[in-house]
C-alpha cells in the first residue's frame, strides 16, 4: 500500500482535464424532460439504515464518476480503510490506532494492543454502562437522597458535547413520542461560568447524575467544569461522588477515582470527535433513552461501516460523497460546503459535522509532515431548513460565489403530530420546500431582469429515508465519518490528530501566568482586564 | 449622490495596487516587543454601549486604512447612509424606504409617508406592546382560565425568529440574575411539525401567551404554525383570541383581526433581517424582561446608529469595521468570514448575523440590477468559543485556506457565578483564551515539525467590552447592521431585497400542487414521498 500526495496521482491529472467541462456542467440538461426523472432515479447510492443518496444534482457525469473511481482506485481508498480497521498506526502523528469503527462492531481481524483484545474492551464497557443506565432507571442506583435520577448532565467539551449533543437532540422527540425518553439531558461545555452556572440553575441537582467526560482528564474547560458543579453539589447537601460519573481513558487521573459514582473507560485509540459512539455518547444517550435505543444506533453505524468496504464507488454512498466533495474543492474551486436538514430535530447536526470535517481534514501538511500543493478541508457551516431559506439562501441562490450543498430530508416526520393548511400537512411543505430548493439551486431560471434571475448550477445532495429513528440516525453519524476518513486518505493527509490546538493551549496558559513575555499578548490581556 | 458600481472608482484602483502588499502583510512585525503594545492600544475604535473595536490584528497600515477612507468618501458612505436615514427610497428592487434606525431615534428630518409621521408611528407601536407588556406583568391581561401568563411563545421565520431569538439568548441569564426575568420564552419556526409540537408540548398552554409574526401575513411557514397552535389551543379547551397577538403590518390579512387578543404594527420599511427592534423583537422581549431592558437596547441600537454617522474611519467603527471586511473580500480574496463571541449568551448571535449578512448582501447585481464585476457578501457563520477551539479552529489555524475572525468578548460575566481553578476563575480563563486565540492566529509559531508549524497571518478583530447587558447588546446588533449596510453602500448593492427567495416559494407551490410539469422537480417529490 502506497501514502501518495493526490497531486501526484495519475487520477488527479485526469481530473484537472476534466475541471473546465466540470464547471461548464449542464445541470438544464440533466435535468430536462425524460433524462430528469431517469437521471434522479438513477443517481442513488443505498445506505445503511435505510437511507439513500442522490447525486443527481451534483455536477458529475460517466466521464468524471470514472475518474472519481480511478481516484479510489489508485489511492487504494478501501485497503487504507481496512489497514485502519486492522489497527494500523493511521494516526501517523500521535504513533495511534484509530478505532472507533469496532465500537460498533468488528469487520477486521482482531485488534490486540498491549495483550488486550479492544473489540472485547469496548464490548465490555458498553455492556458496563449499559447496565449502569438501566440501574438507573430501576432507581437502583440513585444519588444522595436515595430518589431516583431525573436529570442528566454532560460535562464535556468538542468531541465530548458536539456529537453527543446532536445525537440527543436528533432522537429526543423520537423518544419522547415512542416511550423512550427516561432522563432529560442537558449539556455543560464552555468555560464561559455562564454556561455552567446556567444549566446548573436549571436542574433539580438532587435529581440529576453528571457525566464528566476527558479522555486524558486534563481538559482545562472540563476540569473548571466539574469543579463548579462539585461546590453547587456541596452548596446542595449532596456527596458529589454519588451524582456524578466519569469517562475517561484508563491512564487518566480521573480514572479509578473514588470521587465518582462509577467510571467508564475509552482509550487513545477513540479520538474525540469520533467518540460518540463510545461511552462519551453511549452514557447519556442510554441513560436518556435506555441501552436499545443506543443499540440500534450502533447498529445502523455498524451497517454503514460495513458498506463503506465496497469498492464500487456507485455502490458506496461515503465513498463517492467524499470523492465528489474532493471533485468539488480542487478542481471546481468551491472552498464551502453548506449543511442542510430539513428536520428541525437535526438543528445541532451540523455543529457536529462542521467539527468533524474542519478538526479532521483542515490541515496543511500530509501525513509525514510534508506540506501540500492543494487545497484540503472546505468550511463546513449549516442550519436547519426551512429555516435557512429565510436566512442565508439569498446568497446560495444569488451570491457571487457558488456553495455546494448537502440536503437531509425524511418522508415521516418524528411526534406523528401535524395540521393540514391549504390542504396539505407540514411535513409534506416541508418536503415539498426540499424539492423545490434541490430544483431551484440546480436549474435556476430565466429572467430579463437580472434582480430576478437564479443562474443556478448549484450543486447539491441529497441524503433521505423514512424516518429519523436511532438505526438511521447511526448511519448518518457513519457516512460522514467515514466520507471525513475517505477524503483524508485522497489528500494524503492524517485525519485523527489536532496539533493545530495546541499553540493556543500555550498561549492561554501563558496569558493566565500573567506578563508573558509576549507583548502583544500582554496588550490584549490588558484589554480584556485579566 | 452617485451611485456607481464599485470597480468604477479610483479608490478600487487604489486599493487593487495595495492587494499585493496585503497579502505579504508582517503581523509578525505589527506585533512584536513595543511595536505590539502601542499598535493594539491604538487601533481601537470607539462603539457605542461602552463596547470597543480593535482591529489591530487586522491586515492593514496607514496607507491602506487611508485608501478606506478614499472609499468611504468616493462611494460618499455618510451621505447614503443619511439619505436612508432621510427617509429616501434605499430599498430600489421593492421601491421602499428602509426605516429600522427610527425605531430607535430619529437621527434626520421626520419621515412623511402618506401623510404619516412614521417616527410617531414607531413610537407609538413601542408604547402600546410596551404598556401591554405592563399589563401582562401585572395580571390584567391573562389568558383564557384568568391566570396570569408564564410564558411567551413566539411564531415566525428568518428575521421574525433568528434576531428575536439571538437577542433573548443573549440576556437571559443577564435578566435571570437582575430580576428581569418575567416570563420564559420559546420559539416555533419552521414548517417541520416536530418544531411546534415539541414546542408546544412543553409550554403550559393554559399560561401561554403566543406572539405570530408576520409582516405580510401570508408566510406559509408561519401561517401553518399559527394554526397548529390554535388547534392545540382549542384542544386544551382554550379560546386562542386570548392567547394570540399578531405582530405585523397593517395592511396584512391579520391586522385588525377580533382573531387575537391584540395586534402590533410595523410596515414595509422595516426588512425581515432588520426588525429585532421593532416589535417583531421588542413584544417578546418586553414581555420575557419588561419595557425597560427593551428600551435599553434601543437606546445602545441609537448610540451606534449616531456614531455611525461620523465620517472618519477611525471614529466610526461600523463604517472601519465594513471596510476592512471589504478589503479581506474583494482584495486579498477571502469569501468568508468566522463570528466567534467569546460568551455563551450569544450562542446564537452568529446564527443572525449570518441572515443579516448574507440575505442582505449575497447579490450579483447592483441596486439598479445590473450585474457586478465583483465579490460581494461573504459566507458567515459561527460558534461560542472556547467552544469552537475544540472544534472548527484546526482548520482556521493550519487549514489551507484562510478564513478572516470576528471576536467578541466581555470582562465580566453576566451571572457572576464562577469557581476558582488553578488559580483562576472561569471568566479570567475564558478571557485568556480569547487574547490568546488573537495573537496565535496573527503571529503563529514557528517549529521544524511542519504538522507543529503554525504559518500565523490569519486576520481577526476583536469587539469588547464591560458585560453583556442591553445597551452593550443593542449596540453590537447595530454596529453589525450598518456595517452590512455600509459595505453595500460600497458594492453598490440593494441590502434590503431578497430576491433570492422567490424560485423556491414558486416551485414549492407547484411540487405540493402535484405534477408540476417540471421532471426534476417531480422526480424529487416522489423520492421524498410527497
Amino acid at each position: 500500500m502506497q501514502y501518495i500526495d493526490f497531486d501526484k496521482t495519475k487520477a488527479f491529472k485526469t481530473l484537472a482535464g476534466l475541471a473546465l467541462a466540470g464547471k461548464q456542467f449542464d445541470y438544464a440538461a440533466a435535468f430536462a424532460g425524460d433524462l430528469a426523472a431517469k437521471r434522479i432515479q438513477n443517481a442513488i447510492a443505498p445506505m445503511a439504515g435505510g437511507l439513500s443518496y442522490s447525486y443527481a444534482a451534483k455536477p458529475v457525469d460517466e466521464t468524471v464518476l470514472a475518474a472519481l473511481q480511478a481516484v479510489a482506485d489508485e489511492q487504494e481508498l478501501i485497503a487504507k480503510y481496512k489497514a485502519l480497521l486492522g489497527g494500523e498506526t493511521m494516526n501517523t502523528g500521535e504513533n495511534r490506532k484509530v478505532l472507533h469503527h469496532l465500537l460498533r462492531g468488528q469487520l477486521g481481524g482482531d485488534v490486540i494492543f498491549e495483550g488486550k483484545n479492544l473489540g472485547e474492551f469496548y464490548k465490555q464497557e458498553l455492556a458496563r454502562f449499559s447496565q449502569f443506565a438501566d440501574d438507573v432507571h430501576a432507581g437502583k442506583i440513585a444519588g444522595t437522597t436515595g430518589k431516583p435520577f431525573t436529570h442528566v448532565v454532560q460535562i464535556g467539551i468538542g468531541g465530548s458535547d458536539l456529537g453527543p449533543r446532536a445525537l440527543y437532540l436528533a432522537l429526543e422527540q423520537w423518544a419522547a413520542v415512542n416511550g423512550k425518553k427516561k432522563l432529560d439531558a442537558k449539556f455543560i461545555s464552555n468555560v464561559d461560568p455562564d454556561d455552567a452556572s446556567a444549566v446548573i440553575a436549571s436542574v433539580p441537582l438532587e435529581r440529576a447524575v453528571f457525566v464528566l467526560v476527558s479522555k486524558s482528564g486534563t481538559t482545562q474547560e472540563t476540569l473548571a467544569n466539574e469543579l463548579f458543579v462539585k461546590e453547587k453539589l456541596k452548596a446542595a447537601g449532596l456527596d458529589p461522588s454519588k451524582h456524578i460519573v466519569a469517562m475517561t481513558s484508563e491512564t487518566s487521573p480521573l480514572a479509578h477515582n473514588p470521587a465518582y459514582l462509577d467510571s467508564f473507560y475509552m482509550d487513545d485509540f477513540i479520538g474525540g470527535r469520533y467518540s460518540s459512539t463510545s461511552g462519551v455518547g453511549g452514557v447519556i444517550l442510554s441513560l436518556a433513552f435506555g441501552r436499545d435505543v443506543f443499540k440500534q444506533l450502533l447498529e445502523g453505524a455498524h451497517e454503514a461501516d460495513s458498506l463503506a468496504l465496497e469498492p464500487d464507488i456507485l455502490k458506496n454512498a461515503s465513498l463517492l460523497d467524499a470523492l465528489i466533495g474532493v471533485w468539488e474543492r480542487n478542481f471546481l474551486g468551491f472552498p464551502y460546503t453548506a449543511v442542510l436538514p430539513y428536520s428541525q430535530a437535526l438543528s445541532r447536526f451540523p455543529a457536529h459535522l462542521q467539527q468533524l470535517d474542519m478538526e479532521s481534514n483542515g490541515k496543511r501538511v500530509n501525513r509525514n509532515g510534508e506540506q501540500v500543493r492543494y487545497a484540503t478541508g472546505p468550511v463546513v457551516f449549516g442550519e436547519p431548513g426551512t429555516n435557512g431559506q429565510h436566512s442565508f439562501y439569498q446568497l446560495l441562490h444569488q451570491g457571487t460565489d457558488i456553495v455546494p450543498l448537502q440536503f437531509i430530508g425524511f418522508i415521516e416526520s418524528q411526534r406523528a403530530d401535524d395540521v393540514v393548511v391549504d390542504g396539505s400537512g407540514s411535513q409534506t411543505k416541508l418536503k415539498a420546500n426540499l424539492a423545490a430548493q434541490i430544483v431551484a439551486f440546480a436549474k435556476g431560471k430565466h429572467d430579463a431582469n437580472p434582480n430576478k434571475e437564479f443562474t443556478g448550477k448549484r450543486p447539491s445532495s441529497l441524503i433521505f429515508g423514512k424516518q429519523l429513528a436511532p438505526r438511521a440516525l447511526g448511519a448518518l453519524l457513519a457516512h460522514f465519518e467515514n466520507k471525513v476518513m475517505f477524503q483524508g486518505f485522497v489528500w494524503n493527509l492524517n485525519s485523527f490528530d489536532q496539533e493545530g490546538v495546541q499553540l493556543g493551549k500555550a498561549l492561554t496558559k501563558k496569558a493566565l501566568a500573567g506578563n508573558s513575555g509576549d507583548a502583544a499578548l500582554d496588550a490584549y490581556s490588558r484589554l480584556l482586564g485579566i
